[in-house]
């Protein structure tokens, strides 16, 4: 299969893939999330659960109340606390495939997420909670993912591994069944003076050791030597992966954070993005991010959701 | 006066101050810096000394000889780092502005610029040596510094007071009387968990306490809040900074080195360069970098040395 080159094309895999998902929309009282709600209304293969927190608009209520029969549910909680815990509840309990933030500040919804106490949380024992986004830039002739911009400040041995797991899982899930994964780091060369380059060496073992199935995995090296052949070659540096990511792993949050900012306001590209090692994938888009960009990861989250 | 927009502005700046500028280039072996010896050639302002190590192509040694009486001097060694040895003495000795590193590795000039052993190096004691950028993207509305994106893998408080000061000293050699410098963080939020928070904080003391003269600095924010007025908006964050930084200072240099490759490959960005610290600015581009973007770093370069 061709790589997805546009959000158009994960949406046109989607509709191929053909297999119906429900989704849980929490607190849905933002113009961004009822853009989604009306875009969700059209895709015959989403069913949607809304659950209001009494913010919703009286346009919205309409809407849902002259959707087709079935099509969107609707729930009533007090607040947003109780809408965060039953929405996390329903797909606790397998009867959603997809978990989306609306209007709540992400701290409730992550409450409700990690729920520590009540037992109804989506995190399942010892699994590292990570964050992986999507990006269409126009220079870049295919997607490229990259963890992780929002979760882990600095990951740990186990928690790249575990990141690597979740971004192999989603690569294949959009077809790429043999995912190109680059290690990032300032520089090519491996220096046991950086922690980081240690990490490195100990995930390519494990690669190596085919922990991660069909893939391959390189690194250090810097985004530029990742994304574009010829930085790699001026460099002579030469690998499945150089010039040819699908996946770029970020050393830090910092970097992370950094690499999401500046691909999308100076490079202008588009940005989707999930929350995983959660048993349902989970959508919390940030404020800032436009209506169209939460909409494309719902749709991410459709693809990646397994049930 | 209006900031600076392009890197052509940079050089028609250069050419009004009308201050010649003594510049040595070590090593100009390669199509790249045989490129900038030619373009400088053309400027009446700039004064150029070669320092060859034996490995200068004909057709270059053939232009030094048919350029205007003085306009290049040509000094020959007998290889690269009895040229970085040379062309370092020269500075160090007050000879010239300006240091440009040709094909040699940066490893040899660098050795050659620290001296350790010697004491010709271009290092005053206790000075910090660091890396500033300079970038001109089409989606922002003046040239962008950044710091540090090349030296220092983790700055100390020290560090980073140095950091600011030379940034300080290039924006107002660019004609910035007053520099807007962002503190970069992954979050708005000053959490004390992380120790960079503490450093931006005691930064923020030290310029309210006038210690950069006339600037303003604010922090922690990410790299959208710092340049995009709209983000900065809707995260309910507003300063002289917020969505108009002239510099971007760094967390680290993982996000430093991230932030320079992405806005060069995805963000199209055309970048340029120097290395502070050193009595005179120094140009280390890498082999990466464009023949344009050499020149344009040495017009920075001119114009940020103070002789």
């Amino acid at each position: 299969m061709k790589p997805l080159r546009t959000f158009e094309d994960m949406l046109e895999l989607f509709r191929a893939k053909a297999t119906s998902k429900r989704v849980v929309i929490i607190s849905p009282n933002d113009e961004h999330t009822e853009f989604v709600v009306k875009r969700c209304a059209d895709e015959e293969l989403i069913n949607l659960t809304l659950v209001f927190d009494g913010g919703e608009s009286d346009e919205l209520k309409q809407f849902c109340r002259n959707s087709k029969n079935g099509k969107i549910t609707t729930l009533s909680c007090a607040d947003t606390a109780a809408a965060a815990a039953m929405g996390v509840k329903i797909v606790h309990d397998g009867e959603a495939d997809v978990l989306m933030k609306g209007s709540l500040s992400t701290d409730v919804l992550l409450h409700a997420v990690i729920d520590k106490e009540g037992g109804n949380g989506l995190i399942e024992k010892g699994k590292t909670m990570s964050h992986i986004a999507v990006t269409e830039s126009k220079v870049y002739d295919k997607l490229l993912m990259v963890s992780d911009v929002a979760v882990i400040p600095n990951p740990t041995l186990e928690q790249y591994d575990s990141m690597i797991r979740y971004d192999c899982d989603v690569c294949r899930s959009l077809g790429i069944s043999s995912p190109k994964i680059a290690l990032i780091h300032f520089s090519e060369k491996s220096n046991p003076r950086f922690p980081i380059c240690q990490i490195y060496d100990e995930l390519k073992q494990r690669a190596a050791a085919n922990a991660y199935g069909d893939m391959s995995l390189d690194g250090p090296m810097d985004v530029k030597s990742a994304c574009d052949k010829e930085s790699a070659q001026i460099k002579h540096i030469s690998s499945p992966v150089t010039g040819n990511a699908d996946v770029v792993i970020m050393p830090d949050l910092e970097a992370g954070n950094t690499f999401y900012k500046t691909i999308s306001f100076f490079g202008k590209a588009r940005m989707a993005g999930l929350v995983t090692g959660t048993c349902a994938p989970v959508v919390v888009a940030s404020r800032a991010d436009s209506a169209e960009s939460k909409f494309f990861s719902l749709i991410l989250a459709c693809i990646a959701a397994n049930k």
